[in-house]
């Protein structure tokens, strides 16, 4: 018997909930908070790339240094290591911080050369008690993967972030999975290996701190975790989920956007090219660089995407009316002309 | 009495011969030539800026400088002399030729003030005897102007060229009008007063060598035209009208239409603009600096650019496509999974 749409909300492959952006529920705008200065005594100097700073816990990455433990650094779960994980991964390490991660695939050899612990699951990494989990998985499985996770696991008070180019939909949901006690920062690196790969410095890093609780550590972790950026060179941009998919979407989106119709155009170098249309063959190539699930994602989890969609499709539709208007117009002048109305 | 379709051909303002751009029917594709080297005897050295070679016409421009006439320097006529004119003006100065100018508007402070010798009009300016003259009206306006310049009063045999980003359209025109002995070169500087305001290193000028009689100092006279765009570091590309306006129909038409789109999107600067959404908005600028009616003229005199229109129509509809369509089977196989098909 198949299973009836209110059973299918929980059935695990959640094909109606992931599919339906019900997470995307306008959130009530918040005053933009300032940039927190970093509490000093959080502050970490670089440490060697690689290390595990946990005592209780020795590496069993084989390529692990063994320098000693930056008392203070944090342990950052990573869930969902492909690309885009291995690439947060090496700012990471390098603003000295301990790597774990786990993923569909099996990435130990890739951790065991760049002195991260590799777990096969989830539940082992959770069991690991990371001081940050980190979710890295692309905008059409993260439901299925952070429904997945075994929050239970984890140390209570554990911060939880993303780093989705979308920003309610994960808001929303970890917003509703999370045990009460859990942190949520929710972040958009606006950069990736290609555009970010001599360095971060300058490129946007929005994030937004959805649930950070005062007491505890949570609130020090977390700018322990956003320093790593800050200290990377990003521009750092504290902004509302809400405010973030609105802005990408009628610029992050349409540049997406503009570059699938070029794609579609099968492009070509001429002898004439133009400086504009060079930048045009580039964005192309950028574009295309990109998964069609990523774009699919940032269509399929912004609100806002379908309008700017309906804009783009109006705006070339002026163009269009302004060329063959004028045409028109020129031809019945010459009509009228012709044949002079009484 | 309304004057007839056959009559209004021969009517000055020509409105049935000017709008439908049967100029445009396409030439036979001859080979590319080679890039001509320059003979040496017609290399000038440059001179001072704004001087008047001509040893039997003193200059009447007040501010001409009085330097010796160069032996063999051009003496450039430039027929409509607003922006574009008076910056390849520019050009034509520093390598050491003479300008002459005319246009609808008066610009005789301006030549006075640049050592160019203005005419009040095209009569006067083609009795003054250039050795080339120079076209440089808008695309709209090139057949009425063309069309009124009294040739006959040129010497035999002068060199007529047009600067349009369109060359189908001159090239036709030109053939058709000319008296039979005078020399055609169809230009393109594909660069304006904004991208080539720090020198023309690089940028390309596409010529066509339409009509030049090897008898007589034709040939050498038109050598020595390009030259002022070749020492002025351009790329030159000698290509037949028919192929540039297919190449710029996909690339320079193209980048146009994409401008025109996005500036009826009416794109703003956001918090977290990515570097691709920063190209989209200097694209908008720079289309948005040139006028609608270059627009206009690049679509309506390059044959290719209503196919280009289809083309973008097809792709955009391709992209909305793919996003709905996966949409669509998502939505579908929901539907069949509680609805199991039996």
């Amino acid at each position: 018997m198949a299973s009836s749409p209110r059973h299918s909300t929980h059935h695990p492959t959640l094909l109606l909930r992931r599919h339906y952006p019900n997470f995307c529920a306008l959130a009530p705008l918040r005053p933009t908070r300032q940039l927190p200065s970093l509490p000093q005594q959080q502050l970490q100097q670089k440490q060697h790339v690689g290390h595990d700073p946990s005592p209780s816990e020795p590496t069993t990455a084989a390529a692990s240094p063994a320098t000693a433990a930056a008392a203070g650094a944090l342990r950052v779960g990573i869930v969902g290591f492909g690309n885009f994980g291995q690439f947060i991964a090496g700012g990471i390490q390098r603003q000295g911080h301990a790597v774990l991660a786990t993923s569909r695939s099996d990435y130990s050899g890739y951790c065991a050369r760049h002195g991260i612990r590799f777990f096969a699951t989830a539940d082992e990494l959770c069991e690991a008690g990371p001081d940050v989990l980190l979710v890295c998985s692309s905008i059409l499985s993260t439901e299925a993967v952070v429904r997945a996770i075994p929050f239970r696991k984890l140390r209570p008070g554990t911060l939880v972030a993303d780093v989705l180019s979308v920003k309610q939909f994960p808001r929303n949901l970890l917003l509703e999975i999370l045990p009460p006690g859990f942190g949520i920062v929710c972040t958009h690196p606006m950069f990736g290996p290609e555009s970010g790969k001599h360095g971060w410095s300058g490129l946007p890093f929005v994030y937004d701190k959805v649930r950070v609780a005062k007491e505890g550590d949570q609130a020090a972790k977390c700018e322990q975790f956003l320093s790593i950026f800050e200290r990377e060179g990003c521009r750092m941009v504290e902004m509302l989920c809400e405010e973030h998919d609105r802005y990408a979407a009628g610029s992050q989106f349409i540049t997406h956007t503009i570059g699938r119709i070029l794609s579609q155009l099968n492009l070509e170098s001429t002898p004439i090219n133009t400086k504009g249309y060079e930048t045009l063959l580039q964005l192309t190539k950028n574009t295309i660089s990109d998964s069609f699930d990523l774009y699919y994602g940032l269509f399929m989890y912004n609100v806002n995407a379908t309008e700017q969609i309906d804009n783009l499709d109006r705006a070339f539709e002026k163009v269009k009316q302004m060329l063959y208007g004028r045409l028109h117009n020129v031809l019945r002048k010459q009509i009228e002309e012709r044949v002079p109305i009484p």
